[in-house]
């Protein structure tokens, strides 16, 4: 598992939970921290060295930073069976597409929480859970199977999508209300003591990570831009509907 | 109390576990059915009926109703110590002036749930909440201690507030995130199988009863309105930063 934050510490400490041996890449403060808590058997300096002894290598990085892990895994084990947890698929899609990595799959657990980092992590993160999968044409089986039987292992429920269909639809599920929650606190900005549970519900993710959420929409510009186009011409409908 | 809904229906549970006796205005079925949970003391076909008995009146109808009911007391009991709690306070507060009811203090509980109707009563919806107040200049003080003596007695945290900061306010806290609820679930159709507890959260306020709603946006509407501009604001600026 390359990189313990929020989803991949989640993944880490639900694998060891299931009996499975767990090799942490990250800094060498959060895999001291993970190996404390008991989510790791082992650790590596470098990604392509943990694929050599792995069946199954997670990229759980800022996506940015998965990009950067899969075309090193290109040069250095191209031959790994590979899977991320990126937000947003169609770019690592393309990109493993363009590098040739027939053991690549691309994932995404549909689940979160907004305290980011190890020590958000939870066991029970994925448990009952979608945990999508965007397998390709090409793409080897045994990297599909070893990914499905990965999210089954942790609780999740595996969903089979087109890359472009997945992006298309967290676009309007997941990045669109993130947006939604931010601009919500901007637009009530100082009316916050009138504001009742429904308020703060509709506001819980505005604390999410902006840097990371900064690489999400980034990735998914086209789609989210779609949703945000979609989302206004709804909002200024029911208003007008209010209006009579 | 005109009006046993969710709010009204809350309101005369809740007075009658504090011990106050409780008259009830409504159609023949509600009445019933409140009776029967124990709401009411007594019944009056008409709000100027149940004036001449009561301390206090409190209008809490749907918004247009209420504006009926306070023309109707300002004919049949024009001294009577009346609030109401209606989302929005600068038309009735407006209506009061004009008809000269110096016994009418605008009030509002922010207290609610999606679940309409005397079905959804509660008794302890008001424990803990503000429970806004908007006395004018001219306003009687016996009927805005008799106002905070009611909110009080069903365990709210009584808050004064000038009626159009009041508008204002929940513009932006309560009926913007009402026109957003329904925005989302729009641009999301189709996709929510893959929607997780923060997308569900967001469009809980979306099953609200759309008629009521229907009343309070146009009752706000310009502040309503302003708030709108603002949020989609905030929105497009969130998104640029997304593409940075």
């Amino acid at each position: 598992v390359a990189g313990l934050g929020l989803i991949g510490g989640s993944l880490a400490l639900a694998l060891r939970r299931a009996g499975h041996q767990v090799i942490g890449v990250d800094r060498a403060a959060v895999l001291r921290r993970a190996r404390a808590a008991g989510a790791l058997t082992g650790t590596a300096r470098t990604v392509s060295g943990a694929a050599t002894a792995a069946d199954l290598v997670v990229l759980a990085a800022p996506p940015d930073v998965n990009l950067r892990l899969l075309e090193e895994l290109a040069v250095g084990a191209p031959e790994a069976r590979v899977t991320d947890v990126t937000s947003v698929k169609q770019p690592i899609v393309r990109l493993a597409r363009r590098l040739r990595l027939r053991g690549f799959v691309g994932g995404h657990p549909m689940a979160g929480r907004e305290q980011g980092g190890f020590g958000g992590a939870d066991a029970q993160l994925f448990q009952g859970r979608p945990w999508i999968l965007t397998p390709e044409r090409t793409t080897d089986p045994a990297a599909v199977r070893a990914a499905e039987r990965l999210a089954r292992a942790v609780g999740a429920r595996v969903v089979h999508r087109k890359a472009a269909e997945h992006d298309r639809a967290v676009a309007r599920v997941s990045h669109l209300p993130q947006l939604v929650a931010w601009a919500l606190a901007d637009a009530a900005a100082g009316h916050q003591d009138l504001a009742g549970p429904a308020y703060r519900e509709m506001t819980r993710l505005a604390a999410s990570p902006p840097g990371l959420w900064a690489q999400i929409l980034d990735q998914n510009a086209a789609e989210v831009e779609a949703a945000v186009r979609a989302f206004v011409r709804a909002l200024r409908a029911h208003g007008r509907r209010g209006r009579r």
